[in-house]
């Protein structure tokens, strides 16, 4: 990446900053007030690839020899942060969609070999440039559409050695990447052909993997998929723990098919977030929101897949702070249209337009442990920009994600 | 448009032609042997607007001189064919979607002056060349995502005067565009603030509108919208009895909300389509078949706005055949993209993958009464082709149209 030269943006239509959410701390129950708005025509100065100002009416003097760009009519935001993806796979499970389309159940799917332990094969079988290659084009594809962070989850290597491997890729991807990319070590994504049990696969993980992980810095967060068929609770209690000990945050995928206390226990282990959610129950939800959880709801899997969409709503309602995501990966949900998936969050998991912009932007900045420096325009923070193709906050949402940004900030750099 | 030039596409992975439908005629129940592949290295020759044939292998000699396109790696297919589009309006509702999200509720928005009547102010305040450029922006978007077929309803004038202005700016809009675009009489959209009854306007526009758009040759076919709180069956019954008449093809939004016996009244008029049907009772699908009325899927509006998808696959199980559109208007549905509403409809509507291909090709063809020309690969046919931005059908359909079409071609021209 080459050092950015400074940048204003200058006569957009408007700004979304979050400044109130910056300023005042992350919380829930947003209006339209929480968009820190600032009227067209509106600017915004980067420099060193953080924001140095932004304002309204005509820029200062001091800005005159910065590059310049015209985003006149358009509605100028944070560059979006997609808080759950699973992008380092090979193969194509597009056949077992249509399978699958055609009636075939998911058991059936299984038996024939299909599902996850298909891409797990798949990649175990890619080179490390193979998947450096497809994990970069993944990327690619998602910052054109506006997404600036992402969060990239391990979890088809099902073995010590395989995700140490996959998360070393990742790290490649990212260090090759605009994007700031949050790395999660997904090991407990489903059950290891190399163990018996997932107990055992789970242990090894705990006092083999994770060391390992923190030793070359891997990783940000660990992951674990709890639910029916999957970890319990209990497999992950030892994995969990040492990540801990480690210094490295929590999260979990929660409660998607069935209530299997995994909300709970993200309360318990002070996750930085628990997503899915669907089957979580109520008092779950609060003790989330007591232990400044993330709930993220990922709608695309739900679109994809048929399975419930999460009453977003009701979380909310709760207190608790609400991300959206893609949850892109090569089985459940390839849609990895970040802003197209908000909109699929307000209507059907019932998330208000400010809730859902936050959802994608500074919420989901906070489930990354990011929030001091994403997913917000106010001076200080990353210059992570997006000059969107349409002219205000309505007309984003209605927009389904259909038009492309006319423009991507990355760091300071434009893209 | 200028002449196209023969134009040979070559080495594309496989095409899928329909040549099994086309032979033997639409029916329903598809299977994968409809599609009509020819498998990769494949080729099409187009000349003069049509194709002259397809092929497996290398092209013969007598290409030669064509002007040649790689479709190296490519699965290539017929046109989009979106059968239920609304185009051409003015002014923008996504406040109104803003509100619905934030709870404010129909009867609200429309209290406050929102709702249909909102976009027929702005629509009768637009000038002709205003609405031109507007629809003729809305048809570039399609082409680009690859639809070289639209059907386009007018209905946001709402008076006998106001509808003939639309019908003759989209006869111009669609004589600039490369696609082929199949216009609809939607003067029975809702009331009209110059009648007092609905059934008082429906009467006008049988006796003062429909003759004109006879005699001008304004439109292919004539649709009302029949349902709780629109026009009833009894309402439409001259202006349906005149369309017939004047040799117009009917068509009807149907059972969207309610069972108000539109689907059925659909069957009785020989309608070539009913659309939404979310409501329409067995019985009326059973006539539907009997008749060979299209049911017309539109998934896209479900999505948009939370009603309830309706179930594609207990139509196509009673043998009606099932197009699927995406009903773009700027209330209640402003997604465009047909490829994504196709796959929603396979997802949550029950198609099996060939049928939502088909759904959104050669029997959306048949929806417009232009199965004999198009929709399909093969000689004689419009060459209306599509160079997708994937490798086969399963990848088509778990794409969900996120994947732009690496070329497009409308009746012969590369666009």
């Amino acid at each position: 990446m080459s050092q950015a030269s400074p940048l204003l943006i200058h006569d957009a239509a408007e700004l979304v900053t979050w400044a109130p959410l910056v300023r005042e701390g992350r919380r829930t129950r947003l209006t339209a007030a929480d968009l820190g708005r600032v009227v067209g025509p509106a600017w915004i100065a980067m420099k060193d690839g953080k924001i140095e100002a932004v304002g309204s009416g005509a820029p200062p003097s001091a800005y005159t020899l910065y590059k310049k760009m015209d985003a006149r009519g358009a509605l100028v935001m944070p560059g979006l942060v997609d808080s759950h993806t699973h992008p380092i796979f090979a193969g194509t499970r597009a056949p077992e969609f249509a399978r699958r389309l055609s009636g075939a159940t998911y058991q059936e799917i299984a038996a024939s070999g299909g599902g996850i332990r298909s891409t797990m094969r798949a990649t175990r079988e890619a080179t490390d440039d193979e998947l450096l290659a497809l994990t970069s084009a993944r990327f690619q594809r998602m910052l054109r559409l506006g997404v600036t962070t992402i969060e990239a989850k391990s979890g088809y290597g099902l073995s010590v050695k395989e995700e140490l491997r996959l998360l070393r890729v990742l790290n490649r991807a990212a260090a090759k990447t605009a994007q700031t990319v949050s790395i999660t070590c997904l090991a407990l994504h489903a059950a290891s052909p190399e163990f018996k049990t997932l107990r055992d696969y789970a242990n090894a993980c705990a006092t083999e993997l994770l060391p390992e992980v923190a030793r070359e810095k891997l990783a940000f967060s660990v992951d674990a998929f709890i639910d029916a068929g999957y970890f319990t609770v209990d497999d992950c209690e030892r994995y969990v723990a040492k990540a801990r000990e480690l210094g490295l945050a929590v999260r979990v995928h929660a409660d998607e098919f069935s209530d299997a206390g995994a909300a709970q226990a993200a309360a318990r282990w002070g996750a930085v977030s628990a997503d899915h959610l669907q089957f979580a129950p109520p008092e779950a939800i609060d003790g989330m929101a007591k232990a400044n959880v993330v709930a993220v709801v990922l709608p695309g899997t739900s679109l994809y897949t048929k399975i419930p969409f999460t009453n977003a709503r009701a979380i909310a309602d709760r207190g608790c702070a609400v991300a959206v995501a893609t949850d892109f990966n090569p089985g459940s949900c390839r849609i990895d249209n970040l802003a197209l998936v908000a909109t699929v969050a307000a209507v059907q998991g019932g998330l208000r337009p400010v809730e859902a912009m936050a959802g994608v932007t500074y919420v989901a900045a906070a489930a990354l442990g990011l929030e001091g420096r994403k997913g917000a325009l106010v001076a200080g923070y990353d210059a992570d920009v997006l000059v969107t193709g349409v002219s205000d906050v309505d007309e984003w949402l209605a927009d389904f994600g259909a038009t492309a940004p006319r423009a991507v900030v990355a760091r300071g750099a434009l893209v």
